[in-house]
């Protein structure tokens, strides 16, 4: 059979791919009095007299909202709300298998900002945090930026910052081959969607200098007018400080660092043979790649990484998300910030030790358990060290929390 | 320990009732191409296709939204979204506990009707139904009305309904006790908030004639102008033919049967003495019944229900929703009609058969295990017989399968 025919069959075999259950068994009597009327008015009062008791007596402390509008789901586009279901589902699937995070899927049957910004506000008293999925930018830069001032919970819209994380956690570790660092480098992004976005401003907050955004028409720069809008307005004031112009072509010589979340063949080998000594590609576009590894190899690349599991380096969300809401929910956090961010970043990219360190292995691999117990102890410390914590809690007991719920 | 400490101690030391579970393991890049990316695309792009595939290959054909916004909260009141999530959660633990229905807490914060209605639309791709609880009255009467308007989905007031169905499986079978029959027993009925309303509608569909509702001000009659609203205005045309007046005592005379869903002590031992031979009196006040059992009995009633689970005869909502959901969402009914409801009243009432029935034993006990496939099975062979059904399934199935997932 083919995929296609497998992941028919197993979506329809199941009825889909989550289940709520019950943690109380329902039984007689005593227990339908305690679980339900009249016993369970004593937790509602305890809420009503002090509302941070919510964390206490009901789901919130472990639950996530993934939310979406279906607009720019995988490579599929503007969907709609219904059918992006199965990748909800898949999300909060990853959430339970990886970090032990209970969420569910909230499909929202509308694309206007204003909409999905109330709406998610008026549900999130039962959620310890929202996972924004699949929106497309740049609106999905506003209701994340809205929803995080507007709320008391955690706001990520994984795209951006997920896909920017690891990203970040595997240039870390190429430089480290290269004999680069941050503050040096030439960093060429080409793609001005969400994760292009998130990337160059994460790149920013630690510290690179060097940076042009390219999208359709180019470089970035400021003062175009052509194509911009407001979020490239804003990426234009803090990259692109000599104002180069030009195709992708134009600007990528002499570049350290490539970084694709564009299309397929965006970049060529001629282009890679442009760029400064060992030159570092992260060619992420799905399913495939700028440039296939192998041709940007023989162009002279150090080290490649791209979105698929049938390369080395494979630059996947599911290094940052379960543990980044894992953490963040242990502390009851109120936000996460860029603290938090670079701490996943971090925490990622220390685990792969110096000696097992090289081209072909500069990111862990997703299954690797280690990853989202490190990475929620590294957020949460960072959400205590931040003040956007509710409670303090030691970051060993997260750890050793995360580690025995990851399936 | 107190029920206090122990409802406390439970909720606490579960963290909630609920959980999000993944039905698949996701260890490996296999399983992960499968239950995520790339295979999840295949289930998106059929239900892109047909959305009607959306039961096939998602958790919408298992799974009700509960919805509230935390106004009417068993006797606490209008307490908000947020401390309400306890009854949320365990009304979601009694669906799963009672027919194996996977079903979410929505807890929205604000009582503003146009509010409810557009968030409880735009979230619906992912339910198979919505289950609304505690909503004050009037704004149930037409959040519910708009919502099964507006949607595809069924809308279910459970405070209602729930309440409405029970008590008239009680009283048909109290009915054949006292030897009289619905279209000839005059019913006075007291309290015209949500479930008051619910009741009357449903005696009415089931053909009962006389009936008088009274609120906190008497005898709701055509013409009355104090304290009226639109769903009052409603009953006074099909109710209170002779346009009594009076108070509750002034009504009272005469009548077959006394519903209670108001406040304790609204029925004297007085007022039973003046009503027909053989009166049948639900008093279903909580947390203490308009009159007590022994009074009732003392002054003549034949049969005495309440909502309490220390008295014979307890009118419990778990006999009615769990199966009426389970029976809609497995034909994937588009509504739950009055065919439906009255198909339920039938099946609960069914259960007690002949030679059990007395004056304590009208009503099945909460943990009879017929209960819910029994309804179900009722549910959906009504929803298919009145066109509300997407799919034709064997009504036996459907009770076999609701027996299987009866925990």
């Amino acid at each position: 059979m083919s995929l296609r025919d497998d992941a028919l069959e197993m979506h329809r075999e199941k009825q889909g791919k989550l289940e709520v259950n019950s943690k109380v068994e329902i039984k007689d009597r005593e227990a339908l009095s305690l679980a339900y009327s009249p016993g369970v008015a004593e937790p509602c009062k305890e809420i009503y007299e002090d509302e941070r008791t919510v964390f206490d007596y009901t789901i919130k402390s472990n639950t996530v909202g993934v939310v979406t509008d279906g607009s720019a789901v995988l490579g599929l586009g503007n969907i709609g709300a219904m059918a992006s279901l199965p990748v909800m589902e898949g999300k909060s699937a990853l959430f339970k298998n990886f970090a032990g995070v209970d969420s569910f899927p909230i499909a929202l049957n509308t694309n206007d900002v204003d909409e999905i910004v109330n709406t998610v506000k008026l549900m999130t008293p039962v959620f310890g945090g929202i996972n924004l999925e699949d929106i497309s930018a740049p609106r999905c830069f506003e209701i994340e930026e809205r929803l995080g001032r507007e709320t008391d919970i955690p706001v990520f819209h994984d795209d951006q910052h997920g896909t920017a994380i690891v990203t970040l956690s595997g240039l870390m570790n190429a430089l480290k081959l290269s004999g680069k660092s941050l503050n040096q480098i030439k960093v060429v992004l080409n793609g001005a969607g969400a994760a292009g976005v998130a990337i160059i401003k994460l790149l920013h907050s630690f510290g690179v200098k060097e940076m042009i955004m390219c999208d359709s028409r180019g470089a970035i720069f400021e003062g175009r007018e052509a194509g911009m809008n407001d979020i490239k307005h804003e990426v234009s004031k803090f990259s692109n400080h000599h104002h180069k112009q030009g195709e992708l072509a134009d600007v990528i010589e002499g570049a350290d660092v490539f970084i694709g979340v564009s299309v397929e063949g965006a970049l060529t080998a001629e282009m890679v043979k442009t760029m400064a000594e060992d030159p570092i590609i992260f060619a992420m576009a799905n399913p495939n790649p700028e440039i296939m590894p192998d041709e940007a190899k023989a162009a002279g690349a150090l080290v490649v990484g791209t979105g698929r599991s049938d390369f080395p380096n494979q630059i996947n969300n599911v290094l940052a998300f379960p543990g980044i809401f894992r953490g963040a929910l242990d502390v009851r956090a109120t936000h996460i910030n860029d603290e938090m961010k670079k701490a996943a970043v971090l925490a990622i990219a220390e685990l792969i030790e110096d000696d097992k360190l090289n081209a072909e292995n500069v990111i862990p691999e997703p299954f690797n358990k280690e990853v989202a117990p490190s990475v929620a102890r590294a957020v949460a410390k960072a959400a205590m060290q931040t003040g956007v914590s509710r409670i303090k809690v030691d970051p060993e007991d997260i750890y050793q929390k995360a580690r025995s719920l990851t399936l």
